[in-house]
């Protein structure tokens, strides 16, 4: 049997996950048709949709990671020739880029300093003049720590009659993601951040107005896996066989749903600031400084750049790794070797992980603070 | 938290999980990136290798269910224009074809009816005529029970610069697949049939060959998430993050393929026959016929007509599960509401799950023996 050291969870995901997850993950699996898993399904969707804020019908976890979840969204909102406007300020702006291209669209990205936000007058401007069929943006960036205001875009997108997309992979259930509140007409996550399930499923939203796009499509979606016509109808239609769902991940997000409305969302978002400011405290004392922009920074998800004792980053990951089971996340993309991400997410966005973070930080920098 | 029925799992999969796999599901999780998840992933397909009986660098668990290795082989390997001939004699030969069309492929299918296999010779010579690209087929359709032969394919294949394609989903560690044996140049099975996993990977094994074609593309794969290039990468190449892989799925395969390989490839063959024989000799003697081909019936999968005393077959199947935590499963697509799909698959091809199986029907079916 695999023999693994326990680890604290503090980089970009995945996050720690609560005892009562790892039971539910081991329940005896049952079968994909089951009406008992019919039940379980429903009541995944009913919990996604109070997490999301949401009362879109089609609210389901595609049975793939956050980058499925991006992929699904992509692939079938978006048409070939179908004009895109895709911020990209990070890691996962570019993949969204990527994964339109690849759908066919003709995409058209915005570029912001890695670290800063687009500012709404800026966005609004682009999408008066190319009129886009789809915007996307990441609420979250994970490889940034940069948090996107969402507010006054979706009337300028539909004026056009485009669609609002959103990438809340890391903010879902730690900073208020408002769906139909912002106007927002698709989102997807993962399970892995504040939701602090494992990874394996990528929770997405729809709204009415988006699954008129994708049942008006003049050709077939790319992906049959995430065709969301045959996806949707096994989680909500006709139950048709569509593939084999990963039942026991589902049961896992289960239990993390129920876990996250019973604390409560602003509650949860509550706790999330608290460790995130507790640590920043902290991280200051020592000599780091944050990277991203101040006003748009968010709380589960901390780039910062290293005090002078730091020379090699990737080393001192590893001690506290080896020596402490902490895991630390090293900078992304053209932040490598530059930056840190410490994560609080879900489970893990507590007091007592804020002091073991530090704590074990000053075991291998004595010469901090 | 969620309270569920333990059922037997006879249907077409999810098979029956053992205690141990569903212990290491339940690890606490560690991170995508983390040497010792490094470690798990090369065990994974190590042990991948040895199940698949190939020296295949290219062997990993895609992160999706079978449905999803099935697109990512179609999706890599299959660029617009290629030809391809598909063999359609069930639902999954058809999903196939449907695939590699969505990949941009020209698609050439051959039929034949549900239950029988195509003859080598009426395979050779439309691969003599076509002289595809791609030749995929079906080793054990798991909505018919049929065991198609795979041998001389090869050879006939290569000879036109093709590649030999295989669904294996259902045969995986329950019958001889020999990947290199036969030549056979891409293959995907999925983890909840035969191995005994949960539901949520897909073991995928591609050929040096197979991997030169994705080299030489000359257009990008439609999915990035099931991008071999990149995938390929993250599971043995730099280590460059692709996706976060889902990480106790992961933990739960390594668990199941290590009882697998405990008890020998052999010895599981055997068990599954002996379970297999078992079986028929108690369905035949209570009125039940086999559907498919008698020289090509799967021993894990059981396609059988009903017994007169059977009018409403979804409702006996109904009271299987509810009365017996027995699951069934019934025909799918045009065999629907005709036949019963009896799976003896992995952990539940024993002496007493057949035993359980036919207390039941005989529980339900008093007429009946």
């Amino acid at each position: 049997m695999l023999s693994l050291p326990v680890r604290r969870l503090h980089g970009p995901g995945p996050s720690p996950v609560a005892p009562a997850v790892l039971q539910a993950l081991s329940l005896p699996c049952i079968g994909h048709m089951d009406p008992e898993f019919m039940r379980v399904m429903n009541e995944v969707r009913e919990m996604l949709q109070q997490v999301f804020q949401t009362e879109n019908q089609m609210t389901l976890a595609c049975s793939g990671t956050g980058s499925a979840g991006a992929e699904m969204l992509m692939d079938n909102l978006v048409e070939p020739g179908d004009r895109c406007l895709i911020g990209v300020n990070g890691v996962f702006g570019g993949r969204l880029a990527e994964k339109a291209r690849r759908a066919g669209g003709e995409v058209h990205t915005l570029e912001a300093e890695w670290g800063q936000v687009f500012e709404t007058d800026r966005l609004l401007a682009e999408i008066e003049r190319l009129q886009p069929t789809v915007v996307a943006l990441v609420h979250a960036e994970t490889s940034t720590g940069a948090l996107q205001p969402f507010d006054q875009l979706a009337e300028a997108v539909h004026r056009h009659g485009g669609l609002l997309v959103m990438d809340c992979v890391t903010s879902l259930s730690g900073l208020p993601v408002l769906i139909d509140e912002w106007g927002i007409d698709a989102a997807y996550s993962g399970t892995q951040k504040c939701l602090s399930c494992p990874p394996g499923l990528s929770p997405v939203t729809l709204s009415p107005r988006a699954m008129e796009k994708v049942k008006r499509r003049r050709s077939k979606v790319n992906s049959w896996y995430l065709d969301l016509t045959l996806v949707g109808d096994y989680w909500s239609g006709s139950r048709a066989y569509h593939h084999t769902a990963p039942v026991n991940m589902n049961f896992a997000l289960h239990e993390a749903l129920r876990l996250v409305l019973e604390e409560g969302l602003e509650a949860r978002f509550a706790r999330h600031r608290q460790a995130h400011e507790q640590l920043k405290r902290g991280l200051l004392d020592r000599g780091f400084s944050y990277a991203s922009d101040p006003d748009h920074s968010l709380p589960m998800l901390n780039l910062v750049n290293l005090p002078a004792a730091i020379a090699d980053e990737a080393a001192v990951r590893r001690r506290l790794l080896d020596e402490f089971n902490l895991e630390i996340g090293g900078g992304l993309g053209k932040l490598a070797g530059k930056c840190w991400r410490i994560g609080l997410m879900g489970h893990g966005a507590t007091e007592e992980s804020v002091t073991a973070i530090l704590d074990a930080i000053d075991a291998v920098l004595p010469a901090a603070g």
